[in-house]
């Protein structure tokens, strides 16, 4: 006897894309081969990570935890992406009211903010730190072998960044191998390559080789480094909000005040359903 | 007012995967946009294709046509990991009853068994013919350019395939591009080709290149022009039925005593809900 499929929302935010599971009652056995199974492409529905969505320990009246799994099923802290619609799934579902609101994360309490009727959603993604090394270069696998090294900011955001400004997007290929960054141990655990182009006054745009995942549509973390890096160049106005735009669409950054970077973006729900029971068993045994 | 989102199911055959839209009501206007869309592994929910499933025209009492559309939004003929994932589909929701039954599709009828409380499906995937050429060949393009021209058969099961057998899978690189095929008017509308090797007695393991598609996990016309060719090789047993290990799966091949092969596969079934009327409309605008 099979126990009901589970429910399931997906969404994305900027081509990030995430299975969210609503679980109230805090009861799924979240195991790392049924999270590689749901985000399965070809075998499961898809995405880039699974959300469960679940009430903060200890318990909060209508907070919620964001329970991020990475599509191989690891445990991962924080997604900006990831969080927008998270928010996105508890205003649609009544689980927060629209407005300013909090989450739990493993990398800490996020606050939100939803505007009522729809439109884009900020999340704060804490403060960056810009590393003061100044020997980083960034070299890229061309078709001919290892090409131009490229100068580069590290920033750290929780998760470690080098950021190079180019003049031309397309030099840096196609970024599906992971690039190479020395000093060789400036990173010891691997890092994430942005490069960015100048679009326009405090307008930029990036392309991401994810640590671990390759060429992605949208990076959170990577947006934010690159804002932080941009923004610090000579000549450029501290207290601008900046346009980011990646593969996967637009997203807007502003520094508070309080020193953490609010990231702005969509997110959409793109459906919702039930795993079929039977599916769902062969991958928990 | 948008109206209600439409209800699907997601499910695939040896990881080839597909959407099915049950339209009992033959209401729906499917778009290639909207196709498309619903097909964006990351803005949608992702799949190879879409399988409508619509009553026959003219009616005919409980027989359905798979309105089958690639992931593109085209129109396509016949798939055979589509119709095992069909006919799941009809059985589970209690609109065919387990056993033999025919459902209609752009290539004609063709006839499934839904094997009473689960188990693989066969599909009548109509007969294979092998191309008289002798002097075909197929050349794949590796890190050091073009590579050694592997002699190949042609055969054609509604679709074009040219078959080579080779003695190490490896030998053809990674497919994700298409090979060259000579002579160059051989194949005018571009040519599906399968490496294959003999991994047993009336056993053997392929890897695909789908015209339009690149590499995939299966290919069920790939399967049966494969079998085609395996089994009128000298000292081949004509009566055997074989076994096609493909890189999602395994599938079993027979030929008919009127000449149609036969291809029996799983097909499972991944999750069912309702798309989200919000996306629904901006990608039918």
């Amino acid at each position: 006897m099979s126990e009901p499929g589970w429910t399931f929302v997906k969404g994305h935010g900027t081509g990030n894309d995430f299975v969210l599971l609503p679980d109230p009652g805090d009861k799924l056995t979240l195991t790392e081969a049924v999270v590689a199974a749901i985000c399965d492409r070809r075998t499961g529905i898809g995405a880039d990570g699974v959300l469960r969505v679940v009430p903060a320990q200890p318990a909060r009246a209508g907070r919620w935890f964001m329970d991020y799994r990475n599509a191989d099923g690891s445990l991962a802290e924080m997604c900006g992406n990831g969080a927008r619609v998270f928010a996105r799934y508890l205003v649609d579902a009544d689980l927060a009211a629209p407005g300013t609101f909090t989450i739990d994360t493993r990398a800490g309490t996020r606050t939100l903010h939803v505007p009522d009727g729809g439109g884009d959603i900020t999340v704060d993604m804490g403060p960056a730190t810009i590393d003061p090394r100044t020997d980083l270069t960034v070299t890229v696998a061309g078709p001919q072998g290892p090409g131009h090294p490229w100068p580069a900011v590290g920033v750290d955001m929780g998760n470690p960044h080098a950021v190079c400004f180019v003049t031309d997007l397309e030099t840096a290929g196609p970024l599906d191998t992971p690039p190479t960054v020395r000093p060789a141990d400036a990173f010891r655990h691997g890092v994430n390559v942005e490069f960015v182009v100048d679009t326009g006054p405090a307008h930029v745009t990036m392309r991401v080789h994810e640590r671990g995942s390759g060429a992605t549509l949208s990076c959170g973390t990577g947006a934010c480094a690159v804002f932080a890096a941009a923004r610090c160049r000579p000549g450029a106005d501290p207290s601008a909000t900046w346009t980011v735009d990646v593969p996967g669409g637009r997203l807007v950054l502003h520094q508070r005040t309080d020193g953490a970077i609010d990231l702005t973006g969509p997110a959409q729900l793109v459906a919702s359903g039930t795993l079929d029971p039977t599916w769902l068993e062969a991958h928990r045994a």
